[in-house]
């Protein structure tokens, strides 16, 4: 039974030729049109951005990061501090995820049995033990809109009998996170199974049948070619209920929102955009630009003519180019706040062809011009961030 | 003979017991109401804000680094592209340095002679050759409203001859700085002579008989006691013309920008306030407190009560706090705007304060509650910096 209070969701408009929909979410701390994307602050911070920044991009949700807060400032600050929304003093819809994906991907030396699992610290190797019911503890005290169920995230395998036992144990996991709810957040569930789509039905049908307030298909994204992405999407989509959000967690580069919300996603959250800024990749409708690139020298017009973004109103690709060859702190700022405009335009853009009934269309027309990061060059990059996660730039 | 264009200076009114005097100073960018403090935007960028920023914190005018600027992305380029103002969204007064400081304190294996200063870039030990001549040239294609002659700023030292002879030779390069000027924008003489009051008073009679836009003592605030720094000032100030502006470089510390001012100095600039910002120093009434601190771990207040800033008024030194721990780039943005709006409050204030001829009170007042940084400790921080002075954060 959902124990979410001014929780709404309400679809209005669907695409006649693909599955992507146009709905309102609507939470305690206003609407957000869907399809939306969720830039994700870490550790109570989108990197380098203010609230009102936030806001103006258009930003409706953002995500917090459960393990990251428990480790530091620790959540028991945060929850005498007055919650997660005022203690980074954002006003809008926000998410906390479970931690599950950190705990797996991030910690280190973990063991995890069915009571829950045991890690190190990535910053001091200091010993914590997670388990469903403290993940949901955790989350109230945060007291976000939303907060996720908590999930076992094996790591990309073939291994059929492995991800099948883990599906299990986050099933089992997703029973006791909805028995030891007190507070009336929003609780949303999350469908695993790996690369397996006989996995993915079966885990798709269990966790519905649980009744959430939301579902998400977790463990993509994970550096599996973006073929099986999207096979694993199209798979599950059915079997999730047509009167509840459905969540692509880790999802965020331009040709995957698209793909996407096609394919009936609702929500989307992502460090990518946001990420990339910070190494000086920036997003154009004819692909990923490196700002540092020796022909933006001396280019006098913006990154992308006809932007509406602070970064391109205001300055040349010129100078973008200039102040990430000095590392200068506002290069960082300036090229999340293009990012995430072109992110969130996007989805906004999305949402008016939804509703215009032309969704079909701009999605051939984007594709058809914007030119993917290459697979092989992406492959390299995620390896690279994976090995550079610990630095302060990258623990998203 | 000057060849500024629309530039203006006009006292409105003088504190009857102090030198402390108000005016307006009025470039073709706006007018700057005096006293006033310039933010030092070293590489095109006050490090961590936008422009739109400096303009809400009260910024009027604004610093750029010839040096710098020369190295990187080169003084061409900017002027390519329209100029300093343009390339870094600034709109309001611009001041440019000549780029004596940094060639003398910053660049490497430098070689002196009349002709003008052969020194090694601190980037890439690449060689480069300073003029009089050239430093004016660059200055005008950099096109602020204000340009400073090129001066020699010999470190802080006990030799009379060797101080005399640097300084009989930066009243040479003022000559040739003023004889090279092609363009209209106010250049300001620099007074130097070191510690030595004779020197100093010689400094001031010579450089003001050329007749300059505004006026500047240099060489000060090199780590001298603060006793010397005052006694230098006092002895100089009735030299120089009242009107035109008086200029004190690199001194930027609230209780440094009251003495000054209650001194006759109207403007000053420092990198000061914004580098200690960014290593988690924050300005209050009562003195410098650190935020990385663990008694602010839990502050559920701002840094302080009653701040007009931005970061005070929506975020708890617990955020800030916090910020800092992670290193999150938030957390110098912040800072940063806490401790501008400080500074730049103050300056209003003494303004105010001598308008209303209550500055003398005031001062009083202020250096009654505010605690300034212990002597050892300063030096200390200073030598720290000096030595940090090639990480990026720290270049100003």
């Amino acid at each position: 039974m959902s124990k979410a209070g001014e929780h709404i969701f309400e679809v209005s408009s669907s695409c006649p030729r693909t599955w992507a929909r146009a709905a309102m979410l609507t939470t305690p701390h206003g609407a957000v049109p869907t399809p939306a994307f969720t830039p994700v602050g870490t550790q109570a911070t989108v990197k380098s951005l203010t609230p009102d920044e936030l806001s103006a991009l258009g930003a409706k949700i953002v995500l917090g990061n459960t393990y990251h807060l428990y480790l530091r400032p620790g959540i028991p600050l945060i929850a005498e501090l007055g919650g997660l929304h005022r203690f980074m003093g954002w006003n809008g819809s926000l998410i906390t995820d479970s931690g599950g994906y950190q705990v797996f991907s991030l910690a280190r030396l973990r063991q995890v049995s069915d009571e829950g699992v045991l890690f190190r610290s990535h910053i001091d190797g200091s010993e914590h033990f997670f388990t469903p019911e403290l993940a949901i503890q955790l989350q109230e005290a945060l007291g976000a809109d939303i907060i996720m169920a908590f999930d076992e995230c094996p790591p990309y395998s073939d291994d059929f009998d492995a991800v099948r036992e883990s599906m299990e144990r986050t099933h089992r996991w997703a029973q006791r996170c909805q028995e030891s709810q007190q507070r009336d957040q929003a609780l949303y569930g999350i469908v695993q199974g790996g690369m397996f789509e006989e996995l993915r039905r079966q885990s798709a049908t269990f966790i519905t049948s649980l009744g959430f307030d939301g579902y998400a298909i977790g463990g993509l994204s994970l550096g599996e070619p973006k073929d099986v992405t999207k096979q694993i999407v199209e798979e599950t989509m059915p079997l999730l209920p047509k009167d509840k959000p459905r969540y692509l967690m880790g999802v965020g580069s331009p040709e995957d929102l698209i793909e996407g919300v096609s394919r009936g996603i609702d929500l989307f959250d992502s460090a990518l955009p946001t990420r990339i800024a910070r190494n000086g990749g920036l997003f154009t409708r004819k692909g990923r630009c490196i700002i540092r690139n020796a022909r933006f020298r001396d280019w006098e017009g913006p990154i992308e003519d006809g932007c509406d973004c602070y970064t391109c109103g205001n300055f040349s690709a010129a100078y973008l180019h200039h102040l990430f060859k000095c590392e200068e702190l506002l290069a960082y700022r300036l090229a999340t706040l293009h990012n995430l405009r072109f992110v969130l335009r996007l989805m906004e853009e999305m949402r008016q062809h939804i509703l215009d009934g032309t969704f079909s269309a701009f999605k051939d027309s984007f594709l058809g011009s914007y030119q993917p990061c290459d697979e092989e060059v992406r492959q390299a990059q995620r390896q690279k961030w994976m090995e550079s996660r610990n630095t302060k730039f990258d623990q998203d």
